[in-house]
């Protein structure tokens, strides 16, 4: 049984929690936010222990393992933190939004870095982890063409806009890892932002943005990125390679389809978010860790993932900013193996 | 080439005359139609020459072969003139609404029953004809269950329904047809109506039906019948064995898809009616019915499947008002060879 | 919290106890069976106890309500003893295969029928609920036609078949009891059976089988049996009516499509069986159930729900046997208010 | 009645010439070829004149219009030559392969750069032009995102790629001047090559690329080719806006849905190339050009728009191997009105 702190009692805290509630595996330990009764009342419902002081988790000695599901400025100092008093640690993307912070989270935990997974769960999501075993199963061919279309169904706040980094770190760094979970070490990147909302017009970042990446090996991943989405939130991929095409279309709530005067074969929107397109993933992702942990196995995606994806994020940033490719050298986002 | 006279300027005679004078081996030579001036506009698009009476086909040197598209109760007698005039015949379906007019059309031919085709171009549908070759090429396995979904978009004038001869006899025939087409003999049927339109609750019709027909060697077709339908010309079919399914979705118009906060991926209406979508059917079925010509082959679909398809219709009439199930002798609907 | 034990420690029991040990509000206390240790392991994998007696699931004073999911022939009995003990029941479909013993059983516990529900789980089904939930709210106008394909991918052990009941009994009977929840008041029959694979031509019994089901309004179901499908559980119904259609398309495990030289967009195989394909709407009646208990009231469907499917099979059965159409009185098969 | 002379009279004169014979508002007149018995045969097979000497052409009083269909490297002479003999012009994608001759072109006809309509037959495929007029039309609000996959069943031979221009100039311009069709005026351009058969590797060109491309009012589309495709011609575009999206799927040759155990729902190939895929298109393009000539109407897309197109194509050949964006000035690539 592996015995887990949640730290973070939002939105994102409580899927995990409650996710290792229902885990046969697992179980919930201790809860830790600083903000107000939120711990408390996570722990309550699944009959947990509540905290607001970070050092509790640390020195829980009835905990295995750390969720970090708190805001990305505290992630390295946790990660550090956990790391450093023997627990294993699952943390949400990204891991910072500043590599050189990445760099010293890597470099204070050196030798323990196996014991961090961050949190990508696209990959576990069923259809793209079919999709991406079938691809390497040689089904379709050496992959040649990846295109991805991750659509949010409604830009965040503005407040949050500001502080998120910019949509290739907080947007775009899922579907940046999901193309290097199928392509690899990538080595050019080139991105163009739009700025479509009025909202964001004074804003220094953009609300949708077309990334295009090559990998080592000649393939290319195009990414169309957008904030907004009218029938909800649009995720979609196709692999393409010389013996065929593996595509991901979106999910529906049900199985209905709708005939009228006006249309036939209507399905319904799509789902609204990712905790409910990535309900199944999250779950997923968590019964990998909690298997990692108890097998004492490493975890992937790894930190040299998370790092990876963010490297790529700078560069998109930069290519949209600058209008040029930015070449990366042959080393620095090279595939975790998975 | 092959000469062509067209009785019946109407709207089905007019689709044909088109088809005749784009078919790279036939000619339109003669348009028949009572009707004031009717032959005359149509003969004139095409260059050919205009009569009201009958007797000018019958007696025309330069006709090899008559296409019917007149009115039902004047098949029998212009399929005898015709043939009698030694021309090759395609007749629009039903031959006639009363088993023993056909019979006698039958008897009044007798040898030359093989010059005479009936149009059921459902046959001649690129997607229902690949199902079909595919079942008997043996992909499925021995054909099952068929399942056919047919409704029109809207119900004809009451005028219209009154000398129709009923639902069974008049739309849902192209249904049987295709039942036997897949089935070969059948050996039951039960039949269903339903008078949903008040427009039809004072006539002696039904304006939906539920059709379940068995076949000789034990496999069911159901047909599921109405009058209207919101969304267009409803015209799907699944046939069902051991080793799979060939399914026939329907057409639209084009291959947009709409997506919206109502819904996603809608497709627009079906197509209106039978002359958009069995377009390119009474292409291929009259391309059929030349070569046959031409290469002095008999046609198919027969007139024994017109009155094949004429037994099953009257057999649903009676199951329908009765409740019974009818059993059918063994010879009655034999399929033709095609 | 609504304590519950379970009867019967076979497939569907384990369905039901783990479903009940996730439920936040029910809680697992007992677990019945007869047969060797199959009580004590479900027992001890969900922290309840076992027995091998059913009186002391009657005796036990910490069950609030049982879940019966025993063979279909106990059932009666435990329904009668639960109910006698004060317990709420939640039995699996069909309440007994005989007529007579339903009525009995009714007679039995009269005036506390509203504690029993009966396991028709596709009522609880998210697409199947969507769309009954929409036709009541009348988008498409009076239901008129009800299309239902239910399929299995395999047929049962000849053992199995023997003592089912028929196929409209055993199998049907899903499809029977989803005609009434959309059409309510069933007034006609007809049946057609086949027995298509050789397995079953030495059975007095059926493979596949098409009914017909006419409303007291005139509505008409079509059922499409069949004991075998080849690409999986085919799971599918169309609700028409004037303004158009609500369709249930079929479940895949993933949302991938294949593309290759052979075909493009071929979604996999269906889901494999009812406990894939209906794992959401096991665990939506059982909420329904519980919630049910805890707030005093009668849970849908009722044991008159399972008594008027039942009829349905018993006259389908009828039908196909004597091809004759079997005519219900008026208030056989009355729809439960749901 | 507009009287017609075909230039070429190789596989796309070939369509053409049939296209027009079957036209009822035009005649074909005369075909021309230099190459052996080749314009004598197409004229034979409808009933027209041929000739080897392109003088004819120019000369043919009874030639109202004139179809090109050459060799790319005579397209100028013969739009020069036949709009000086007073003749309307519909000539073949793409205009030049130089732009300098391109211009000269077009300083050669000034004034009469109306009477040329360049075959960018898209535009006239009822899928796209539907798409195209509902976002006209305001359906999905402001286009902001366009994405366009367009693939090859298989690359050209190796001797028709060393003259053909690159990849750029002899196939994504059909998707360039797509681009335009819907955004207008583009302003910036970036591409990435793809060498993926080995037959390439030795090529100064690309079998696949991916186009990035933005729009004076910040709009961007993106184009992603393939010289091969397993499945056959792939040719799907959407339109994405705040209020929804509008996707063209592709086309296969029937509505056939197969299942097995290995898969359901599964569509026929891709319709194997462009004669097939845009078919209609070429009809319809066909069409516009007849009645533009007969009302004495100017033609879209025009030469400007064939220009604009090959500045695309010099752009995105510059960016795939300097790696930089390249940017427009504003009119280069302004939309015609269409």
């Amino acid at each position: 049984m592996v015995r887990i702190a949640v730290i973070g009692a939002g939105r994102i805290g409580a899927v995990h929690a409650a996710t290792v509630a229902r885990h046969p595996g697992a179980e919930l330990r201790l809860v830790c936010d600083p903000a107000g009764d939120a711990a408390e009342r996570l722990a309550a419902e699944h009959g947990a222990r509540a905290t607001r002081d970070i050092a509790d988790v640390y020195g829980a000695e009835d905990v295995d393992a750390v969720i970090i599901g708190s805001p990305t400025p505290l992630h390295v100092e946790q990660i550090i933190g956990s790391v450093g008093a023997g627990k294993a640690v699952l943390c949400e993307k990204p891991v910072d939004l500043d590599l050189g912070r990445v760099d010293e989270c890597i470099a204070a935990i050196t030798g323990q870095e196996h014991r961090v997974m961050i949190g990508f769960n696209r990959r576990f999501d069923p259809t793209f982890a079919e999709i991406h075993a079938r691809v390497r199963h040689g089904e379709i061919g050496p992959l040649e063409q990846l295109t991805i279309v991750s659509r949010d169904p409604a830009p965040p706040p503005t407040e949050y806009v500001a502080v998120s980094g910019g949509i290739f770190r907080d947007m775009t760094i899922h579907d940046l890892d999901t193309a290097r979970f199928f392509l690899g070490e990538i080595v050019e990147v080139s991105a163009v932002g739009q700025r479509l909302d009025p909202a964001f017009a004074d804003l220094a970042d953009y609300d949708a943005a077309v990334t295009t990446l090559v990998s080592a090996d000649g393939a290319v991943a195009t990414v169309v990125n957008s904030r907004h989405c009218a029938t909800g939130y649009d995720q979609r991929l196709e692999a393409f390679g010389p013996r065929g095409s593996l595509e991901a279309v979106n999910h529906t709530a049900t199985a209905v389809r709708h005939s009228s005067a006006a249309h036939s074969s209507a399905a319904g929107p799509y789902l609204n978010f990712f905790l409910q397109r990535y309900a199944e993933a999250y779950s997923l992702e968590l019964s990998h860790f909690i298997d990692a942990v108890r097998e004492g196995r490493p975890a992937s995606p790894t930190l040299h993932d998370g790092r990876a994806a963010l490297v790529l994020a700078d560069a998109a940033t930069r290519s949209a900013t600058t209008g040029e490719r930015v070449l990366l050298s042959s080393t620095a986002t090279t595939r975790s193996h998975s």
